[in-house]
């Protein structure tokens, strides 16, 4: 051991925005850590130490009383400072240890799961090309009076607004939704099953971990939404992929094994082939829930737009037992950042809904639920809806024809009745994915349905939006897929 | 079958509210879905039907259209029109099953687990009583500051805000939490390492599913905080309870198993008992989780509230190995429900992360982010924990002043050094629940720290929040509880 006068202290430079105190500071912490002042030394005295540094001995008198109280010196300062001894200080073995590699972290078999789904949205700030899928008119939308509304929340707000809220959600927000639906997809719900969440993809998780064990089997359409499978393998149960048609799952094809506990189905709007489940398979999928004891995933995620035919109500309007856990978001019909979703759940799962958003989550934030709740008691929503409505259905028919009229052979735009997305097939036997990565190139963005598919046969073709698009863009941008369309090398 | 005309059909009344054509649609379908108008069965002309329920025509036409496109009837208008014979209407027998209770649906083993949690909380919009836990002034709050920032931004927002954020957190409230604790904390971090969640829950949740395997072992302070034993048990780890003494969490016990995978601490200020983890067991933890690969959740719920001494760094701040998870939240630092919280993970978790926020959440509203980033930005932050430590700081004197005064022998309060909460001993072998109950019935709240308790042995006492209150709320609270302490039953 030195002598405290022999202590050489090499320190660093100081940077020019930091004080002289929390620069010692972290030069002396740096080298009790490091070893370079053993556990036990005595420091020098104070006026020492103020004299080798050339500063005030007030300034050292101060790092000695705070590393004295953070725990890396022990003495009072009279009586000589000395690093304190109890420290488990690296020796020069663990030193060296640490110019190992960084051991990689073991992650769980869900981390795994986790860590490998592909980001779904990184780049939120970048408007949407043509024809990039599930795309609102983002310019369409009010601002003005969510700007009102917004604002006078914000500014009435009291404290005991800003503590913390439901769980299950801002009720006068859920009786807005309960109401909603009872008019548009003839849902009678009592407020209390309606839970909300941030998202439908927090709402399929959530739904995930409720329901299903490893080795169970959870029933999705093939193709179908990947973020739902992704999200169902996380429990470890087998996904099964169901074979759909133009009309939605083929219901023929459920299987009444016991260890089926879910069914997961876009039935307003087949995601990505694009049908609407017709009644009689509805009935056949409610009669095979209750045979199997299984439950049902209704996702609808955008068939709030319907463009033709009378408005075709939800499945869960015809659940008498229970069985339809049904879903809807906020992301779509207003816009993506608002981060609204919600569950209607059956009364029985009603409290477990609740009790599972408060400790993995607490709530959803209380001044959006507030604004939206306004906004959809004073008619906005359903005014904007009519709106998008006619708004969409003109550039559905727009995309169709500027299609038919330039694109006729070389793809095939199914109707389109629903949704903002259109689904157009491609001759037999094409590459969906090389020609989606082909339209990129010429700026033009599509999905192809075989990023939708797990072993069921499926066509091949694209999902393209429309609805966030003008005519004129849309114009545009299917004139842009001509030549490749047309290309012979695919 | 009956012939058309023969048809009886037996309608309810039309509520006030429901439209005629409606009202004729519900009254058909639940006909027809419960088997009183069997399929097959064809239904009286338009004509006929009107003159029977004395109605226009055209309401009938109308309603005949919608319930073809629905699928419950079938046929073109002119021809007659029948019931679907497709669909799988219930039977007499399957009628009668709708009578038995419904099943109850089976939960996984997760779920059960979910299902049972107690909910955290349901009561938001009550102010907190004294002496609540876990409670900032929310009246002390700089409102109008606040509402001016959320107003501008309101008022700015572009479609390209509106769609989806990055999973990860909005880039500049992640540099400004990253230089914030940079000084606050000494966490030197890239902005890239910080993780925008919406609540401590959250954050916990993430780590749990991101690093627990069924069979795993997480170490807990016992008693320590319940919610994330509860979250931890999620995953079928086994959750092992260390003991806990004045200092925090007793290091020396800490076990050398091959299956341990992570540590829980409240370094800052150990929930229940109130101690700060001193520098020596910091590093002995560190060198604990190296020896056995294992990481280390440091929760920093209030540590930034420090009223006495050199605020103590984060124990991060000593991670050289990637070992350690810091996670902070602004629930108590600014309010509750605005649904913010946050991570700094090692860099080879980044990645992870962010999949996995993306796939189970997608991301936090985008408009607080960008609120609470200026806020951070533009010093406002800073300074109101600046004024909240000094406020904070005189209630918690004035708690321990008067508790002294008035309960001495009764109710020991432990120093307040750190944080929103105190805690206080009772007499050995004193109820502490009993205690907590019978507060209740005075207009006090205190939570028992055997709320906290799994195995280890623990002291009798209640942790109070004093830092809500005025100081005459504390007088008058801690006078409200000397009769109930007193009391000789307990």
């Amino acid at each position: 051991m030195k002598r405290a006068g022999d202590l050489e202290l090499v320190l660093g430079p100081r940077p020019e925005d930091v004080t002289l105190q929390r620069w010692l500071c972290g030069e002396l912490r740096a080298a009790i850590l490091s070893g370079r002042i053993p556990a036990g030394q005595r420091l020098p005295s104070t006026r020492d130490f103020a004299r080798q540094q050339g500063i005030s001995r007030g300034t050292v008198v101060s790092v000695y009383d705070q590393l004295i109280a953070e725990g890396y010196l022990a003495g009072a300062t009279g009586s000589g400072t000395t690093v304190s001894s109890s420290l488990p200080i690296a020796t020069a073995a663990a030193s060296a240890a640490r110019n190992v590699p960084p051991t990689l972290v073991r992650l769980s078999r869900q981390g795994r799961l986790l860590a490998d789904s592909p980001f779904l949205s990184r780049d939120g700030a970048v408007l949407p090309r043509p024809f990039s899928p599930n795309q609102p008119d983002l310019g369409a939308f009010p601002h003005t009076t969510w700007h009102r509304l917004s604002n006078h929340h914000s500014r009435s707000v009291r404290p005991d607004d800003m503590g913390h809220g439901d769980p299950a959600g801002y009720l006068p927000l859920r009786q807005a939704i309960a109401e909603h639906l009872r008019y548009s997809q003839r849902i009678f719900c009592r407020p209390e099953q309606v839970m909300i969440l941030a998202s439908a993809q927090q709402a399929l998780d959530l739904c995930s971990r409720l329901l299903l064990d490893a080795g169970d089997t959870v029933l999705v359409e093939d193709p179908g939404y990947p973020g739902a499978a992704r999200l169902f393998a996380l429990t470890g149960a087998q996904v099964r992929g169901m074979p759909v048609d133009k009309n939605g799952l083929c219901t023929d094809a459920l299987p009444a094994a016991p260890d089926v506990r879910l069914a997961y189905v876009t039935a307003a709007h087949q995601s990505p082939l694009g049908g609407t489940l017709p009644l009689e398979r509805r009935l056949a999928l409610l009669a095979w829930a209750d045979a199997c004891n299984a439950m049902i995933i209704e996702d609808d995620y955008d068939g709030e737009y319907r463009f033709e035919g009378a408005p075709l109500p939800a499945m869960k309007s015809l659940d008498r037992n229970g069985r339809v856990i049904y879903m809807g978001t906020f992301s779509k019909l207003l816009f993506p950042s608002l981060r609204i979703a919600y569950v209607v759940v059956p009364d029985a799962l009603a409290d477990a809904f609740a009790s599972a958003i408060s400790l993995t989550f607490r709530h959803t934030p209380v001044f959006q639920q507030a604004v939206l709740a306004t906004f959809i008691a004073e008619g906005h929503f359903a005014r904007h809806l009519r709106q998008m409505r006619l708004l969409y259905g003109e550039r559905a028919a727009c995309f169709q024809q500027e299609c038919k009229a330039r694109l006729d052979g070389l793809l095939t735009v199914l109707p389109i009745t629903t949704g903002l997305d259109a689904t157009a097939l491609l001759p037999e036997h094409a590459d969906d994915r090389a020609m989606a990565t082909a339209l990129v190139q010429w700026g033009i963005e599509a999905r192809p349905i075989s990023f939708y598919r797990m072993n069921q046969p499926a066509p091949a073709g694209l999902v393209m939006g429309f609805s966030a698009f003008s005519e004129e863009s849309i114009r545009r941008g299917v004139a842009a897929m001509v030549p490749v369309l047309a290309s012979p090398r695919r």
